[in-house]
């Protein structure tokens, strides 16, 4: 087996570009409202009304005509307001009275203004007097003055019937259910998220019940990469362990090709017994690019599949570091555009370098990080690594810290990008 | 009804202290570990064997002698180290042959070491030759010298036999679990999740689906509160819309008193018909606190009930940013607790304010932000917000700023901390 030259392995950007060009999104589906968080929208929405619809206190008080107060500078110094109660509006009702001069109605948070006041008055700045003959008794206004406007939110502030309020692509946050709501609607039209299906490969593995024997591990790998995929709130199959006989292999991989996205890992590096490059071809899976120059997960290898689903197909690396690596950098990206969304790693949040790196090279370095905040901003921290198999390292981190090929070290104070970890 | 001085209000500091208080950490439970995700860890994990369990191979390649390639500086320039190939080991395989001087193991990644040898070369830095009467053929080595323990992991360096791997309180992400699959953990004890109930009320709600009349709107809050407790993972029931009515309200209080955390929204107000802290108080649910100074939110409940689940009560004020606004601060940060994590608001991170800040007062303000990323470390923008009942804002919006109570102007580059928001 002769050697690799560097030139026929691509770079990050590269792959990330490879990537991207295969994906298309998912179809689209009718979610209900209630289910659809976490989903991206797949159409725009616009407000089907004014928000409020009317104008509106946005206290609880008492509304007024601010020129009964305009007044006042002209009473003699201490002398105060006071107005008789005419109605009192609650929530979900609508004033009936006008507010005239000297009379003031009591409403509540959310209550249309009601015809003639142009202002509110909080509760917390009033005392109610009982006046025989006044039923709901006279407002006595602790307060210098009152502004025209003063706690009434305009019709149409927050949106205007028409006016775009979510656009398509849009992730769906916990507040955007609410505006959704707010909006009226019920379902919501949603890309569909992609399946994922998982299957670690190698005889050296053994379930994690197990004591592994000589020349044995643990599958680490496998739980790993499923949680990875559920973290990302998809629907994950597991496919259990594959071992090192093609035919075995090959019955495996063709269910996982069910899926939208099924993941290998092991099986792919340069070893005598690994079959997957080969047993992917044999199934009509076209190697899009095998080896990217990134550290750890060099020997990653990605292809697309013939079938109608044109599953997506991920070798990662066995190493548990390089294969969650590869996720986060790699399947992540797919998943993402899949789901109908971009990801943009010219854009990666960047932090201070606690500590010179000098591991530098030609292939950028992905290295498990701790990110905290110090008073100056975010500080990054590389955790102590022993390499692809030093899962602990990856346990300590929250982020990945990225060091694009280099010569020369980086500096302590430099700043970096990096990769938050969930 | 009498004006309620500032002195009655607690600080934001105080509510979350009084509230962490009250909170006790749910029981713990034995867990699938591919079900523990995000849960919190409730045990300490321990090593229960060395990682790597014996020195082994980082790379596929050739498992040799250094001391074959230290007397190549007394060659011939020019002259390569070839050696006799005596055995392969494939993943899973145990090595049988010692390395003698002259000789090569072919090693995959993750095998032992085999005897005799001190250091592996990459499979990308050797030809095979066939050699006749030599089965495996000659390792031709195209690399200059060779270290001691280059390309070796050795036993032990990720994880020593007795270790500590994970702290109980460690919230349990991918990469955890793929840790705990290599302990060999197939049940994990965590802290169970607190179960949430969500109550708004108002005469004025009317369901999604439904046109709002007059003094009519949508219920946005119950949809987005829900979206709030299932975005955290939790269990929320959803207990429908509760009328300004005491004997509706008490059935529907005592409804959601049996989940773990009972939040509703609206009637908490100063309002004629803010029913709730009486209904609350009927049901044996004592008042720790109510009002804290913080915008949005001032008018914020909380209490504990005096049933054997001892139901935390947060009365959320039913603006739809003050309620949201109020989950994230001091709801979340009781069910963090409950679920056995703690929430450090003291250490938030911190980012650059891009614009000049004047609505400052005697409250905490808790503004809407878009936090993005610049060359510089990241930036914080206050977007366009009307108000409590200003939902768009929020949905723009990926953080809240942080202005404490302040007597001037947050100036356009002042470091203010910020909470995100997923």
């Amino acid at each position: 087996m002769g050697s690799i030259p560097f030139a026929h392995m691509i770079s990050v950007q590269e792959a990330l570009e490879a990537i991207q060009c295969e994906v298309t999104p998912r179809k689209s589906e009718l979610l209900a409202v209630d289910r659809a968080l976490d989903f991206v929208l797949n159409e725009d929405i616009v407000s089907d009304q004014d928000v409020p619809q009317r104008d509106q206190s946005i206290v609880d008080g008492y509304a007024v005509r601010s020129s009964d107060f305009a007044i006042r500078g002209l009473q003699p110094e201490g002398s105060v307001v006071e107005l008789e109660i005419v109605e009192e509006v609650t929530a979900g009702q609508v004033p009936t009275c006008e507010v005239q001069a000297g009379r003031t109605v009591r409403v509540m948070t959310g209550v249309a203004i009601p015809r003639g006041a142009d202002a509110v008055v909080m509760t917390e700045q009033v005392d109610v007097l009982d006046e025989p003959g006044i039923p709901l008794g006279v407002a006595r206004f602790n307060t210098k003055s009152v502004k025209e406007g003063q706690n009434v939110m305009p019709r149409g502030t927050s949106l205007v019937r028409g006016q775009g309020v979510l656009v398509a692509g849009t992730r769906l946050r916990s507040a955007d259910i609410g505006l959704l709501a707010q909006m009226g609607r019920e379902e919501v039209r949603v890309v569909s998220k992609p399946t994922l299906a998982v299957l670690p490969t190698g005889d050296e593995l053994v379930a994690p019940g197990l004591l592994p024997g000589p020349g044995k591990i643990r599958n680490s790998n496998g739980p790993m990469l499923i949680a990875c995929g559920r973290q990302l709130g998809l629907d994950v199959t597991d496919l259990g362990i594959g071992r090192d006989e093609p035919e075995v292999l090959r019955q495996m991989i063709e269910c996982g090709l069910q899926a939208d996205v099924l993941i290998l890992s092991g099986g792919v590096s340069a070893g005598t017994r690994d079959f997957v490059p080969q047993v992917l071809e044999d199934l009509g899976v076209r190697t899009i690019f095998h080896k990217v120059r990134v550290k750890p997960g060099k020997p990653l290898w990605f292809g697309k599949a013939g079938n109608a689903r044109q599953t997506l197909v991920f070798g990662l690396p066995g190493n548990p570091v390089s294969s969650f690596v590869c996720f986060h950098l790699f399947v992540n990206s797919a998943l993402k555009k899949m789901g109908g969304e971009s990801l943009d790693h010219a854009s990666l949040p960047t932090a201070t370098l606690t500590d010179r790196f000098d591991r530098v090279g030609d292939r950028a370095v992905y290295h498990p990080a701790q990110l905290f905040w110090n008073p100056q901003g975010p500080m990054l921290k590389c955790v102590r690594w022993q390499g692809s198999a030093d899962l602990r390292a990856l346990s300590e981190a929250n982020a990945l810290a990225v060091f694009p090929p280099s010569t020369v070290a980086y500096e302590a104070k430099a700043r970096v990008a990096f990769l938050p970890l969930d």
